[in-house]
């Protein structure tokens, strides 16, 4: 068949150009005669491009010489993990704002290597909104603050940087980052795992302030050290070749298209077209969030009646939209808007919903 | 340029049809109009592939139901550590075996979670031999033994599996996996870096006996923990998707080939060809490991002066032979030959060889 609209919560769609590329590119990557799976890490052609991969993501958020950029495996699951265990010494203590499905899970995960306070959640209100700021019982010797600026499967954002004084922030961007530009500076740590707005699964790209590759963390694999990882370039180990040149092919795609300011333009027309649609259904569809939580890539809906979910999937699916089934954590809908998600896709599924409830009455 | 010869030793060359099926399925997999590398690992389509996946590696190797099969992330760096954490509870020793580099990296990378003990070590023979197996000193009493069947960089490999009583036999196949036929039943735990005979790197592949699932290991997040992983698929968190994919075609190549038992054929006649066209050049080049030690995945040779190894390598990626030079840490020259690599790209090194001994006298 044809290319869908893909609306995939991750891994999810990735430019069609880059796919091209990619293709183009699978039997011969840069007149080596092989593939870039086939090539050595430490090989000339293969370092050229990381650096290259590297550059171009630093300039696309504007990254200074203060931090370092890492390109790890094991998704951001495992970093809720390696984050305190490379930031926390023993005895220290860590704030979480918990906002909904993965900062929980981020608070899980850490438990065994640090002391979490959970410095404001927002279960009690569903996560159907943010925990507000001026409720966050912060601890000023705490040794990060770890937030999730985008919950993917809860559909809610933060639509600003909060102030956390000078404890280092430390943010889960894996599903909102390069989708506008970030002031960088105001974090310690930020990290995403890449399968929404990066490339490939398997791949984690991590920006940490260098001083807080000093911190001593606890006895650990020198594999789990950032500090190590930053020394030698991600390759203190084989990296994941394959999606750091997804990663790569990506990042100079979002250069093409002028970089994250038109990248953020193109993500609120989206986001809201399809809250238009959803809001002027007369409560054919709805979404539950608090207006100001609304997250731009995740955009959960209802039917009036969940008795007509089973349609609007089948029927969506063989209208060439793919993947809008809700997480099964909450049911509904889900469509998710990432960057390689164009505007053309999310006019096809404001149509697709306005046809359907017409038809469903 | 058109195709080279590839002799990498990681991440090498992939099976060609391979490579073209990659390329042909890039923008719409297996009928869902996107890639593989844009779906949901909880989709449909995605599950019943790894499931096809996990299948054919089972029927390849005859792995029994006792084992889980596992798709991990990190690299077999990682499992030198992840393998204490999981399978040594507190003040459990572990012995381990080391004829090489990455069997004394695994040594490194476990000391924080094991107390190791260094039960054989060919080091004072520069691990030009295998540490003979009268001499190893094994703990009865150890959480596992662990050894490197097949040592990438030092070029050395083991031809039988070790009778190690009943202690669980733990071994890092990353550069002999698939090579040969294998009593699977002989271990407690196999694991594998894909990015040699398997697929791209960023994917470990491991199979680990049932009951070692039940062991406690030491207090840990669950990222980290096999028997989570094993309990979820492997889909604890987003797995590597193009590399489990990629993986899977692999495998259904190596059956399409005939298997293993023809894969051992090839690879004996491949590094016999290349043993041969060494030992008898009169001292041109040679190859200093003990001749029952010799690894048939990673065949070192020096060249008899070693001003002439610029030239050799100048002349031999000119003629379509690509990534002939030895390991920094040892100089000269390395030939991969994994499965991926064809009896013709053997002949055509050997013929190089000669004419490069020839024209250089």
């Amino acid at each position: 068949m044809s290319r869908v609209w893909n609306f995939s919560a991750g891994p999810a769609a990735l430019p069609q150009a880059v796919l091209e590329r990619a293709q183009r590119e699978m039997l011969d990557w840069n007149g080596s005669g092989a593939s870039v799976m086939e090539q050595s890490h430490r090989g000339k052609r293969f370092i050229e491009m990381a650096a290259r991969t590297e550059a171009d993501l630093r300039s696309l958020l504007t990254v200074s010489a203060d931090y370092a950029v890492l390109f790890l495996q094991g998704g951001a699951t495992q970093q809720f993990a390696q984050i305190p265990m490379n930031l926390a010494g023993d005895g220290d203590s860590a704030d979480y704002i918990v906002s909904g499905h993965w900062s929980a899970k981020a608070v899980a995960e850490a438990a065994p290597y640090v002391q979490v306070n959970t410095a404001a959640s927002s279960q009690k209100d569903d996560f159907l909104k943010l925990p507000p700021r001026d409720g966050w019982q912060l601890d000023p010797r705490a040794a990060y603050v770890h937030y999730t600026p985008n919950e993917t499967i809860h559909g809610v954002e933060f639509h600003d940087i909060p102030d956390v004084g000078t404890v280092p922030l430390v943010a889960d961007m894996s599903s909102n980052i390069l989708s506008e530009p970030l002031d960088v500076s105001r974090f310690g740590l930020i990290y995403a795992g890449a399968q929404k707005n990066i490339g490939p699964s398997g791949l984690v790209v991590m920006i940490i302030r260098r001083d807080l590759l000093q911190r001593a963390g606890r006895p650990m694999a020198k594999i789990f050290r950032y500090a190590e990882q930053a020394a030698n370039d991600s390759m203190l180990n084989t990296p994941n070749t394959w999606g750091w040149y997804v990663a790569g092919l990506t990042f100079q795609w979002l250069h093409a298209q002028g970089g994250l300011t038109v990248m953020a333009e193109r993500n609120r027309a989206k986001a809201a077209l399809l809250y238009q649609a959803i809001d002027g259904s007369d409560g054919y569809y709805s979404n539950p969030i608090e207006l100001s939580a609304r997250s731009r890539m995740n955009v959960r809906f209802t039917l009036h009646d969940s008795a007509l979910d089973a349609a609007f999937l089948a029927e969506s699916e063989a209208a060439g939209l793919m993947a809008l089934k809700g997480h099964k954590a909450l049911g509904g809908m889900r469509a998710s808007l990432y960057n390689a998600v164009p505007l053309e896709a999310v006019q096809a599924l404001t149509a697709f919903m306005q046809d359907f409830a017409r038809r469903h009455g």
